[in-house]
């Protein structure tokens, strides 16, 4: 086998998208997988199964590989620091990916370079909580592990000190080093995502910032651009994506999570350094996608245009629900919206997992996010009225 | 492995691109490549590296895949029959796959469907040549190899009976089967492509028509739409196309290359059963691509919507030339213009050989043609001026 350009590590869907990218652009990848028929498995041939927690099988599948890249935050920050004295070369590197990996490091540095974000606190003990609540003016409030959650794991939203006791036992079988966050319950009118991409060299871009809309801790549906967004919102969320992504020293996809509050403020929710759910969307509706992005920019290639290709893009996430055959399912779609573009990621359906996407575009809003969430429905539970 | 949705004979970057789509749809693919690392081998791992002259070889690819499909027409066709026997289903089938195999068998069979081609007679002697050659009013005129030629190879232009004489050496060196076609020599001012995809089913759908340019019979840039096309001879060529894949039912996607003569008529001039470098320019020019639309068409799956995404849409073939660094060479047209969308097919750069392309699209059709013609002498000659 040829020597690879990009080693991957993890072999969920971001890693299939990436390689779908790497493949036009005729990057080879290689592909460190959790097991032998995991999404990007099925479609990166130089692929080795084994545990990204592991510093050997790391060690083997980086060995040749100029650059490595990730499909998602949990390779252990010491593993990542011990490779890159090995001199392996690591997009993002570990200091960047820090501040998605600990979202207490995250927030006291993002709160040192001045970037808007709720009010928090890392607690150690229901006292702390408490006096924490106090200040704020009482509770409710955010809890959240500060490392390892994902998709409204480790989240949990808590109202008086009693409800605390899910978060402090989470806290007691999680990893050393973990801590729980305390946050201000932000009091917002949506959801909004800006996602950069910057090269080592330091090129940043932005795209367009996006709405999402979440259920239960996990993305349902993103619509870009972010309807009746004021200019000098969007001007601003893009430039503070632009600045974490250089403050941070990000190289690759950084996606920025920001809560529109009801006074009319942008607040920074989350981050996360790969290309990213609210993302998906630029498959279709830019230039160039953050898959595309995301593999130029930790190959150190020039970034592509990041414009959109058309007024509305809408994407709707596909969860396991009833439908169990999506092969079968996604023939009934092609048939109701032949402009409709389906994503399946070739995962086993299991109740809410994100097995795929579909994603509409056009000149009307309404009509695009008809569309959209009709089909995603169809995919999900077989039915659009019920 | 899980059991393979399609099968596809032969690993070069067509196949490569279906792969690309397969990857979206979800689609899993298994593959039968000529060697190793051949094109189509870096991206799908459920590959076999053998023969596809070998009927054994044939068998175990297909053994357990629904549904095959194929990267050129070099399969023999007793073979296919063979397989058809068995069960195999082929898509193109062996009875459709003949026309786009064997020049003589489509002759005849266009000129029964009383579709519009070049004045033409099979040839097996220097007399039976010079007595057609006399029934046009002389020479020069076209001989191709009925089987086995392709980009230019296996056609000539003969202006003399002297000069037929490499045309009738290649003849008595190749397969049993192979004849001379003798075609007129038509006096053209464009070549025309339209493309159509049909599912066994019997939906077709074709692409808007395209002007491509060629050089030396190899394809050198296509502009979709084609320029200044009269819409009398637009809805003609898509007719033809329609029709073509109706009555010869073919499944999977359908090239019709055409002349546009001096006097304004469309004269077919080449079939194809699969997807064709003059459709290249849907990966970004449609919404539906010719290789998603072949995925879906051979699965026998609602066909996408053929709906151009910009006014015009330019496609520059990338063959091997001075640059041998594709990688290195890479880098500079993505900073030369971070609209252009760059597709490299992981080959080795030989002289003259396919190994990529690129494709710029927008509303001014000069500064589209400019933009990818200059994207595409940088990769292949490493400068503009010169």
């Amino acid at each position: 086998m040829t020597k690879p350009e990009l080693g991957i590590i993890g072999g969920g869907q971001l890693a299939r998208m990436m390689q779908e990218s790497a493949s036009t652009l005729g990057v080879r990848v290689r592909l460190l997988a959790e097991a032998a028929d995991v999404s990007a498995a099925q479609v990166v041939p130089d692929h080795v199964v084994g545990d990204y927690t592991d510093l050997d099988v790391l060690r083997k599948v980086v060995g040749d590989a100029p650059v490595i890249t990730f499909d998602h935050e949990h390779v252990p920050p010491t593993h990542l620091r011990t490779l890159a004295e090995e001199g392996v070369v690591a997009r993002p590197g570990p200091d960047a990916l820090l501040y998605a990996q600990d979202k207490a490091a995250m927030r006291g540095r993002l709160a040192g370079l001045g970037v808007p974000g709720p009010r928090h606190a890392v607690v150690s003990t229901r006292q702390e909580l408490d006096a924490f609540a106090e200040s704020l003016g009482g509770y409710p409030l955010i809890l959240k592990v500060t490392r390892g959650g994902y998709d409204g794991k480790g989240v949990w939203l808590v109202r008086s000190l009693a409800e605390a006791d899910a978060a402090f036992e989470a806290l007691g079988s999680s990893a050393a080093g973990t801590q729980l966050l305390a946050e201000e319950h932000v009091a917002f009118q949506r959801e909004l995502s800006v996602l950069a991409a910057r090269r080592p060299s330091g090129e940043v871009v932005t795209w367009p910032v996006v709405e999402s809309r979440q259920e239960d801790g996990v993305c349902r549906e993103v619509t870009a651009p972010a309807p009746d967004l004021p200019p000098r919102l969007a001007d601003q969320a893009r430039e503070i994506a632009e600045r974490v992504a250089s403050e941070l020293g990000v190289t690759g996809v950084l996606a920025v999570e920001m809560f529109q509050t009801n006074d009319g403020r942008l607040l920074v929710n989350e981050l996360a350094m790969r290309p990213h759910n609210t993302g998906h969307w630029s498959m279709e509706g830019a230039v160039t996608s953050q898959f595309e992005n995301h593999v130029r920019a930790v190959l150190d290639l020039p970034l592509g245009s990041t414009r959109p290709r058309a007024p509305w893009t809408v994407m709707v996430n596909i969860l396991g629900g009833k439908v169990t055959d999506l092969e079968a399912q996604r023939a009934v779609v092609m048939a109701q919206d032949p402009d409709l573009k389906i994503h399946l990621y070739g995962k086993e359906v299991r109740p809410g997992r994100k097995v795929g996407h579909v994603t509409a575009y056009g000149d009307d809003l309404m009509d695009v996010l008809a569309r959209a969430r009709r089909g995603g429905r169809l995919l999900e539970d077989g039915a659009v009225d019920e």
